[in-house]
């Protein structure tokens, strides 16, 4: 696939530029009603069927379907799905196929955001998407909904300025990125693939070279609830599941020991992050808690399998069972509750990376940058799985899963170029 | 008051032995009847009243009012409600005074249960009150519901062998004893006083001499929630308030260590008790927790006052976290969440203990024991702000607070016996 391509014509990128300048006053307007709405994990569900509609009204073939459409769980990489029903995520696929003869592509990025925490902590109301010195704030504006507004865009400014993409482009909006990736994975299982695959996660414009991958687990931590009176005949659930938490602490500080020979992650301090997300335990003040439940996560690098690093985990808890006098009769419970992620490297030298590469170039006039993600994206399944060259490039902002959340919204209209030329580069363009 | 007293005749034990043989049946089905009511803390009313139109059949002249019916937090000793409605929260007094000259009592139990936990750790129903080889199992069917049916079936018993106390009893079923201790103040405030009271907590048949005093305390931690790929830039809550739960034990060690001199707990090992409770944080797995929220108890002991251990609590948090780079310039927020109680001492020497101890003796065969306890009960405010002899005496039972609470019903027929007598004793009684 690496045969030069001949480059997008200056004056066809400006016609782009032209056409994304004149619309963004709208994009921003789009871009401002997704942040509102609150599409936590399984609530999804009212933005997709709104952009479905968009879709629709754009004139594309729309399909929408939830993960028990497909055969999920038969597939060896779908995670488990906790408590969320299968049938309320709601995927949504709408292609453009002019049938030309161009190379295909995914444009995909995912509509579920991270709860928003205490709202008293924000400067301001997290689902307003207030714009305020060229930022939109919002949890989910910069992780990822900015992105997806400008795939979105993207097309729409190709067409503004006279063109059609000349070949087939599925552009997809997905859930469950921030939990398992099934919502990814559902649109390859319905069958929708290409020559390549571009997800405009926010980077800050640079090419997410190599990324970690992540395990979900849940420690269900019993006790023996007394009465405080008599707490040394009983044993705090409490205490026991902190004692299981800076076991896995060491245990992360002994895998991030070992992380420095590897290949992509060698250079980065401590690649390899331990999170304790949610605590919950007890009823009672005075009493010895008789249950606790830590949800957690851990990295593991490439080079490594979801199925090696949840052997570790096992073994990390048995090992702090072991010597515990309650916990080795007692042992807590280890549910598999989310991802079950493979690393994946975005591996140098595709056509896909080189068309990017030079768009990025001349866009911001600097050579395209990657770099090492410790999170997890999407890109994995394509990549890992069905061998589809996938990118992860996006705009820029700041607090991503934090309070006060932003994009940059000149990142945002530069990003939506990117993509517009990506595709024109990629797919060709043929005039309307 | 420690004039000597005629001894209860053996004729009169034997009848009110014989009255309460013939009851005991209904006497466990009262009791039933009451474990069967889920009176957690806030929801106790349901039995109030029940428990009123019980005393009300019986002829008795009854008093209900609630916690706003008393200028409660005018009182210096009254402890915080959290977020518990004063006016849901009702106390039953039911006075019995046929105008003799005999001396006053007061016989007081709770009726505020703690949660039961996880339902799937107890080996029956928590709430259906089962009866299995002499024991009645469920929760508060010990603490104290057995000692409620006590205290109101030894004057059932009196009646019913032809007698009636001839001094003046408040027979009372409070709330709070759990958490702060309000239910059994505001009796004080709404001017129920008397030359003794008796508590029928379940001591196993012990005198409880002497007994620690609690506070209950939240920290409420914050912290800077990130995405996990930055987890460096961001700080846990969850891992911040483990750091200050540490700083907790700690400091109880110290305490303990400094206990030895105590003069009524220096033979206890590690009398003060710590513990946390109840633990809350975080949103989602992959975000470093914003915020998490833990319940806390520290016991205090004899020959320290609530405003000494609470300093005490403020010194140790601001210890924690004067060298933590993040607590430091975020502090944790403390609460103060309910039981701010003194530490209470049943002096030895009062008639009412000789009168209890002479009682117990002909009842149990054995010299009454007295004990240190660990735990917090309600008659530290008779004893210590009202200058009344309160003795803290009751059935034996396993498991106050954890799985599988019971209550020994053969115990409880004698304890019964014990609190006819000690009316017979401390009352004298009358012919009817």
């Amino acid at each position: 696939m690496a045969e030069t391509m001949a480059a997008v014509p200056n004056d066809v990128m400006e016609r782009l530029r032209a056409a994304i300048d004149d619309n963004f006053n709208d994009q921003v307007a789009f871009l401002q009603k997704m942040v509102q709405f609150r599409s936590l994990r399984g609530e999804e569900e009212p933005l997709q069927q709104w952009l479905a509609a968009q879709f629709e009204k754009r004139g594309y073939k729309v399909d929408q379907f939830s993960l028990a459409d497909v055969d999920l769980m038969s597939h060896p990489k779908a995670a488990p799905m906790d408590t969320i029903p299968l049938e309320g995520s709601r995927q949504v696929v709408a292609t453009l196929d002019g049938g030309g003869k161009g190379r295909s592509l995914i444009l995909q990025g995912h509509v579920d955001v991270v709860p928003e925490g205490p709202v008293d902590l924000w400067a301001d109301a997290p689902f307003e998407a207030i714009v305020r010195d060229g930022w939109m704030i919002g949890r989910g504006a910069q992780d990822m909904k900015a992105g997806v507004s400008a795939m979105i865009f993207a097309l729409d400014a190709i067409k503004r300025a006279g063109f059609a993409p000349d070949g087939r482009i599925h552009l997809e909006t997905v859930t469950e990125e921030e939990s398992t990736g099934n919502g990814a994975l559902s649109t390859l299982m319905r069958g929708y693939t290409a020559d390549a695959c571009l997800i405009p996660e926010p980077t800050g414009h640079t090419l997410s070279r190599a990324q970690v991958g992540a395990i979900w687990f849940r420690l269900r931590v019993r006790g023996t609830p007394v009465h405080v009176a008599y707490s040394e005949t009983g044993t705090s659930a409490i205490l026991s599941a902190m004692h299981l938490v800076r076991a896995f602490q060491d245990y992360t500080a002994e895998l991030n020991a070992r992380a420095i020979s590897n290949k992509w992650f060698g250079a980065i301090k401590n690649p390899i992050k331990f999170n304790v997300g949610i605590i919950k335990g007890g009823d009672w003040a005075s009493s010895t808690p008789a249950w606790c439940e830590v949800d957690c996560r851990l990295g593991l690098l490439p080079g490594s399998t979801p199925a090696e690093a949840m052997k570790g985990i096992e073994q990390c808890l048995a090992d702090a069972q072991k010597n515990d006098s309650f916990l080795s009769s007692n042992p807590a419970e280890l549910i598999w509750s989310g991802f079950q992620a493979d690393p994946s490297v975005c591996e140098p030298g595709s056509a896909a990376e080189a068309a990017l590469a030079a768009i990025h170039e001349r866009v911001f006039e600097k050579p395209l940058e990657d770099r090492m993600s410790t999170a997890v994206n999407d890109t994995r399944y394509y990549a890992v799985d069905y061998g589809i060259p996938a990118l992860c490039y996006g705009p820029y902002g700041v607090g991503p899963h934090a309070f006060d959340e932003r994009v940059d919204l000149d990142s945002v209209r530069k990003t939506t170029l990117s993509i517009a030329l990506f595709v024109a580069q990629w797919c060709g363009l043929k005039a309307l």
